[in-house]
C-alpha cells in the first residue's frame, strides 16, 4: 500500500535528483567556459579573431549537448520513456556522422589551421595540387588566388602536406644545357660574367640575400652537359630572381660565342 | 490490491507525461523555425530563393523526426512495444547512411554551395576534372556546359577543390620559343612592337587591366630559349587576349626576320 | 492473486494495444501511397512509365516493412521473446549493408537518374571512361553503344560525372599546324577560302548553326605555329563537321601552296 | 503463493507461444519457396538452370536463418539466457562482414550478372583491365581466355563496367598518316581502289555488313595528314577485316606510287 | 517466503536448463563434423590435403565458439552477470574486425584458392602486378618465383584477377616493322620461308600445336608498316617460339634484302 | 520480510558466485600460457627470440583483459552500475579501433612476418616502391638500406607483395640493340666470344652458376633488332654479373667491328 | 513496507559501494602514473623532453576518462538515470571517431615518431612525396624544409615510408653515356684520371670515405654506351661529390679527345 508518505519520499528524492542535475549541468556550463581555451596571439589581431570565434563556436556546441542530455535526464525523472529519443539521436548520428564525415573534416582541419598557423594571408602555398596566394582562410575552406588570377577554394580537409613557399628565404637554381665539347675552363668565366650582372641589376639587387654562384655540372646526357647556379633570394622575388639569372647567363654565353668566334 | 483510486493516479500520471511531450513538441516545433535560419543576401534574388528553398527542407526534415520521436514517446505511454520499431529503424538508418551514403554527401555539399556561394550560375569554374560555365545548381549536382557545348552533370560531392575562373581577373601569359642564338638586343625590340600591336587591336584593346610586358626568359634548352609575355586581363576575354598576344608575337618576329634579312 | 478481473483487465488492454497497432499500420499504409508521389513529365510517357515502377517499389519495399515491425509489435504483445528475431534481422542488416553496399547504391543512382533525367535514351554520353549512346536505362546500370558497335554495362553507382553530348550544340574546333614561317597575311586568305567551301559542302551545310571562324593561334613551338578555327553545328554532327573543316582546311593550303610556286 | 493452477497456467501459456512460433515458422518456410522465385529464360537452358541454382542457394540460406531464430526463439521460452548466443552471432556477424566482404560482393555480384545477362559463355568482353572470350561463369568469378592463350580468372566484384564486344555488329576504322602534300584529288581514287579491293576479297566478304568508306580527315600534324576508312563488319571478324582494310589500303597506295613514278 | 520446495524447484529448473543446454551443444558438434565438409578431389592428392587441413581449421574455429558459448551460458545460470565478458569480447570484435581485416581476407582468399583451384604448384600466373611460376600456396600468401629469381610473397587477398599463362595452348605473336614502300607481294614470300625454317627449326619444333601464319598488317605509321606472325604453341614454351620466329624472320629478311640487291 | 536468513543466504551466494569466477580466471590465466605457443626454430636463435617477444606480448594483451574482466565481473557481485565503464570503454574501444587501426595492423603484419619468414636480416627485397637490404626488423616496421645508402623504414602494414631478391638464384639477363642489317651469321660468333671472355673474368667467375647463352632475339624495331644473353648467378652477384657481361659484348662487338674492317 | 532499518541498510550499502568506487578510483590514478613510462634516452634531451611531454599527455587523458567513469558510477548510486549521458556520449564517440580519425592518427603516429626516432631534427628525410631538412617535429605534424627553402607541414599520418637520407654514408653514383664505338681500352684511363683529380679536389676530400671507382656499363642503347663511376661519401656531402665527379669525368673526357685529335 503506497500511502502518502511513501509519495511525499518520492517527490522529496526526484526533487533531489533533480537538484543534483542542475547543479552539475552549472557547474559543466562554467567548466567549459574554463577549459575551452587557449592564450591568443598577441602580435596578429586577426589571427587571434579567427582562433576566439572557433573556440566560442566549440563552447557553444558543448554547452547545446549539455542542455540537452541535462533535459533529457529530467525528462526521465519524470517516468517519460526516452528510448525513442535515444535511438533517433542515434541513427541521426550515424547517419550524420557517415553522410557528413568530410564536413566535419574540414571543421576539425580548420580548426588546426587556425590553432597551428601553417600559413598566413599573404603567404603563397601549394596544397592539393594547386599554388597560390592566401586570400582567406575560413574553418571549411581555405581560398587561394594563383598567377592566372584564378580563386581556388579548397576544403580544408583536403590540404594534407601544405607547402609554404614564403617563409624566410628562397634558393633559385636555373639549368643551363651546354654542347658536350663546351671547354670548361669557360664555365668560370661565363658563371663570373654572368653573376656581376645579376648582381648589378636593379631588378633583383635587393631582393639576393647571397651572390649567385656556381652549383656545378647537374647531368650529362649523349649530347650535353648541364650546368646549374644558385642564389639565395626572397621569397616572394624567387620567380623574377630566376629570369634575370637566366637572362643573364644568355647573355654572357652570347658574348662568350661572340668573342671566340672574332 | 490494485483499487480504483490506483487505477485513476495512473490515468493522472500518464496523461501528464503526455502532456509534457506534446507541449515539448510543440516547443521544439517552433523553436526549429527560429534556430534554422540565415540572412539571406539581398543583391541576388535567385539565390535568396535558393537558401530559402535549402532551409525548408531542412525544417521540414528536423519536424517530421520530431514527429516521429513524438508519436512514438506516446505510444509507449500506452504499453506498446517499441523495441521491433526502434531496430527496424536502426537497421534501416545503418543500411541506408551506408548505402546512400553519396546522396546525402551530395545533398550536404549541395547545401553548402547555396550558403558559401563560391561559385555563381555564369560564372566558369574548373571541378572534379571538367571545365566550363555553371547552368543550374542544385542540392544534388551542379551542371556546367564547357566550350565544346558538352554539358557536364557533377555530383556536389565530387566537386573537391573549386578553381573558379570568372573572379576579378586574369592573368595572362604566353611563350615564345626562340632560337639560342636569338640577339637578346632584339628581345626588347620585339616584345614594344608586338605590346603596342596589342594595345590599338580592337578585338582586345577594352579587355586589357594592364599593358602587356615582358615577364623574362621562362626556360633554356639545347636548342632554344623561351621567352614569356604576360598582360592582365578581363577573366572572360582571357583565351581572346592570348590569342592576339601570339598572333602580334609572330607578326612582330617575322616582320623582324624579314628586317635582317634585308 | 491473480482473479478473474484481472486477467479479463488484461485481455482488454492487450486487445486495445493491438487495435491501436492495426490503426497505425493501417494509416502508415495509406500515407506511404500518398507520399511516395512525384509529378510525372507528359511529354516524356516512356520516363514516366520507368518514374512510376521505381516509385511502386519503393511503395512495395516500405510497406513490406511496415508489416514486418507491425507483425513483430503484435508478437510481442503475446509474450513472445523478440531478442533472437530482432538480433537475427540487425546482424543481416549490417552484413547485407556492407556486403551489397554497391547494389544498394546502384538502385539508388538509378533512381536519381530516373528523376532527374541527366540523360535520355538515344542521347551520347563520357561515363566513367566509356564513351557512347544510351541504349538502356535499367534501376540497376546503363546500357552505353559506343562507335565501336562495343556494348557498355556500367552500374548506376559508377557514372559519377555524367557528359551529355548531345545538349543543345556542339562547338567544333580544328587545329592546324603551320610552319613558323608562314606570312600571317596568308591566314586570312586561307581560312576565308577554307571557310566557303565548308559553307557550300552539302555534307554539312545543314548543321552547322555557326559558320566556321579563325579562332586564333593556339600554341607556338619551335617549329610550328598552330592555329585554330571554330565552328557550332548540331550535336550528331560534330564529328562529320570536323572532318569536312580538316579536309577543306588542307584543301585551301594546297591551293595556296601551288599558287606560290607558280 | 504458486499453487498448481498457476503452474499449469504457465506452461499453458508457453505451449501456446510455441505453437504460435511453429506456425509462423511454418508460414514463413512456405513464403520462402513462393516468394523467391523469377521466370526462367526459356530459350537458354543453361542460364535457366544457373538461375534455378543461385535461387536454390538463396532459398537454404533464408531457411537457415529461419530455423536458427526459431529455434532461438523456442529456447527462449524454456528461461535459457540468449545473450551469449546473441553476442558470438553479432560479433561473428560483424568480423565476417568486415573480413569476407569481397566475398560477399563477388556471390550479390555474380547473382546479378545470373540474372541481368550481360554476357554470355561465348561472348567476347573487356573487364577489369582484361579481355578475352567468356569460358565460363560461377557465382564467384567469371573465366575469360584471352588473345594470348592466357585464362584470366577476375572475382565477379570486380568486374565493373562492361563491355560486350560480341553484340549485333562491330564498327572497323583504319587510320591511314599521308604526307602533308599528298594531294587530295588522289584520295578518292585510293579510297575507291582499295574498298573494291576489300569487297572481292573471300576472307571478309561474308562478315562485312556495310562496305567500307572514306570517314574523313582524322589528325593534321606538322609532318602528315591521317584518313581514316570505316566499314561496318560482323563482331567476330573486326581484327580480320581491320589487318585486310590496311593491307588493301596499302596495296593501293603503292599501286598509285607507281604509276606516279611512270 | 521462499521455502525448500521454491529451492528445490529452482535447482530442478536449472538441471533442466543445463542439461538442454549440454545436449544443444553436443548437437551441434556432431553437425559441424557432418556439415563442414566437400568432396576431395581424387587426382591430385597434395590439394586434397590442403583442403582437408583447411576444413579441419575452419571446424577447430567453429567448436571453439560453441564452447565459449555453451559455456557462458551455463554460467549465466550460476547467476553471473556476463555484461562484461559480453562487452570485452563485443570491443575485441571490432578492434580485431577492423585491425585485422587484411588478415581475415588473405584466409577466406586462401580458402578459396584451394576450393577453386584457379592456379597450382608449377604453373605461370600474372598477379598483383607480378609474374612468375607458383612455387608454395599457403593459407595467407601464394609464393611466386619469376623469370629474375626473385621468390614474390603475396597476400592472398591482394590476388586479385588472376591470369593464368600455364592452361592448355599459348598464342605466340611477332610484330616486323617494314618500311612503307616495301612491296606487298614480297610479304607472302618472306611469310613462308620464315615459316618454313621455323617449322624445321629443332628447338620449338615439338612446341608447336599450329604453324606460323601471316596474321595481317596491324599498324601503319608515318614511316613504316607493322606486320604480325602467329603461331600456337604450348604454353611453356612460348618466349621460345617468339624468339625463334623473330630470328627466322629477320634471316628471311636479309635474305630477301641480299637477293634483291644482286 | 528479509531476516537474516536471506542475508546470510546471498553472502553464501555471493561468495560462490566469486569463487566460480577466481577459479575460471586461474583456469584461463594457465590457458593462455598453455595455447599462445608455437614451435620455436632451432637453427635460427634470432628469429627464435623474436618470436618468444612476440608471443610473450600476446600473452601479457590478453592476461590484462582478463583481469580486467575478471575484475568488473566481480564488481558488479556487490551491485555496482558498470554500465559507465562499460560504455566508457566501448565508446574507447572504437575510436582506437578507427583510429589506431594502422598501427595495430602494423603489429599484426610484423606477427606474421616473425611467424612466416618471407625475409631475413641481410637479406635484399623490394617492398612498397623501395628496394634494399633488410637491416633490422621490430613488431611496426622494417628497415631498409638502399644502395645509395639511404635508410628506409616502411611500417609492417605497407609491405604488402614482398619481393625477395636474395633466394637461392639469379637470372641475369642483358640485351643489346645492333642495327638492323647486322648479319644474323655473326651473332653467334659474338656471343662465343663474349661467353668465353665472361668465363675467365676473374671478378665474376666464382658467382656463375651456370655459363651465358644466346637467349634470343628479344625485339625488332624500325631501326634495330634487339639481342638477349643470360646467365644464372649467385644472387648477391646479379648486378655485377650483368655489368661484366654488357663489358665483355661491347669489347667482342668492337673487335668484330674492327675485324671487319680491316 | 519499508522501515528505517531498511532505508539506513540502504544508505549504508549504497556508502560501502561509493567507497569501492572511490578507493578502485584512487588506485587506477596512482597506477596510470606507474605504468604508462617509458626510459628516457640521455644522450638527447630535446627528444627525452618530447617523450615525457607524450606521456604526460596520455596520462591526463586517461585520468580525465576516469574520473568521468568514477563521477557517472557515483551518480548511478543516487539514482540518476544515466541513459541519456551514455547515449550522448556514444554518438560523441562515434562521430568523433568517424570525423576526427586523421587527427587521431596524427597524434598516434607523432608519438611513434617520438618513441622510434626514425629522424630527428636536422636530418633530411624523403617522406609523402616531399624531401627536405626536419626544421620541427610536433604531435601532429612533421616540419621539412627542402632545398628551395620551401617549408612542407605533413600531418604525421602522412609520413607512410620514411627514408632518411642522413644515415651514416651515401652511396654517390655517376653515370656518362659515351658513343658506342668508344674504345673500351680508353676506359680505365678516363676512370683513373677522373678518379685522380676527384681525390685531389679540396672541395669533396673530406667528404670521401671511399675513392671513386668504375662500377661498370649500366646500359647499351642504339647510339650509346653508358657507363658508372661510383664513390661513398658522408650523406650531406652527396650532392656535391655527385657534381665534382662529373666535373671531373668531363674534364678528364675531353683532355683525351684533344689527346686523341693531336
Amino acid at each position: 500500500m503506497k500511502d502518502l508518505t511513501v509519495i511525499s519520499r518520492e517527490i522529496l528524492e526526484t526533487s533531489l535528483r533533480a537538484l543534483i542535475i542542475l547543479v552539475l549541468t552549472g557547474l559543466l556550463w562554467w567548466g567549459i567556459g574554463r577549459l575551452v581555451h587557449v592564450p591568443l596571439p598577441k602580435v596578429d589581431p586577426e589571427r587571434a579573431r579567427r582562433i576566439e570565434a572557433a573556440l566560442s563556436l566549440i563552447r557553444s556546441l558543448l554547452r547545446a549537448v549539455l542542455l540537452a542530455v541535462a533535459l533529457l535526464t529530467l525528462l526521465s525523472l519524470l517516468g517519460l520513456n526516452l528510448a525513442p529519443i535515444l535511438t533517433g539521436a542515434g541513427i541521426a548520428g550515424i547517419i550524420i556522422g557517415l553522410g557528413a564525415q568530410s564536413l566535419i573534416r574540414d571543421l576539425i582541419a580548420g580548426l588546426i589551421i587556425v590553432l597551428e598557423d601553417p600559413f598566413g594571408i599573404g603567404e603563397t602555398v601549394r596544397v592539393a595540387g594547386v599554388a597560390g596566394t592566401v586570400e582567406r582562410i575560413t574553418m571549411r575552406a581555405t581560398y587561394l588566388r594563383d598567377a592566372d588570377g584564378t580563386l581556388h577554394v579548397i576544403p580544408n580537409s583536403m590540404l594534407g602536406v601544405v607547402s609554404n613557399l614564403s617563409r624566410d628565404w628562397a634558393q633559385v637554381g636555373v639549368e643551363l644545357p651546354l654542347p658536350r665539347d663546351f671547354r670548361l675552363e669557360h664555365l668560370e668565366l661565363l658563371m663570373q660574367s654572368a653573376a656581376e650582372a645579376l648582381a648589378q641589376d636593379p631588378e633583383v639587387a635587393e631582393a639576393l640575400l647571397q651572390p649567385p654562384a656556381f652549383a656545378g655540372i647537374e647531368g650529362i646526357s649523349e649530347t650535353a652537359i648541364t650546368v646549374r647556379i644558385e642564389a639565395r633570394a626572397r621569397p616572394r622575388a624567387r620567380w623574377t630572381v630566376a629570369r634575370r639569372m637566366r637572362y643573364h647567363l644568355v647573355q654572357a654565353l652570347q658574348t662568350l660565342h661572340s668573342q671566340q668566334v672574332e
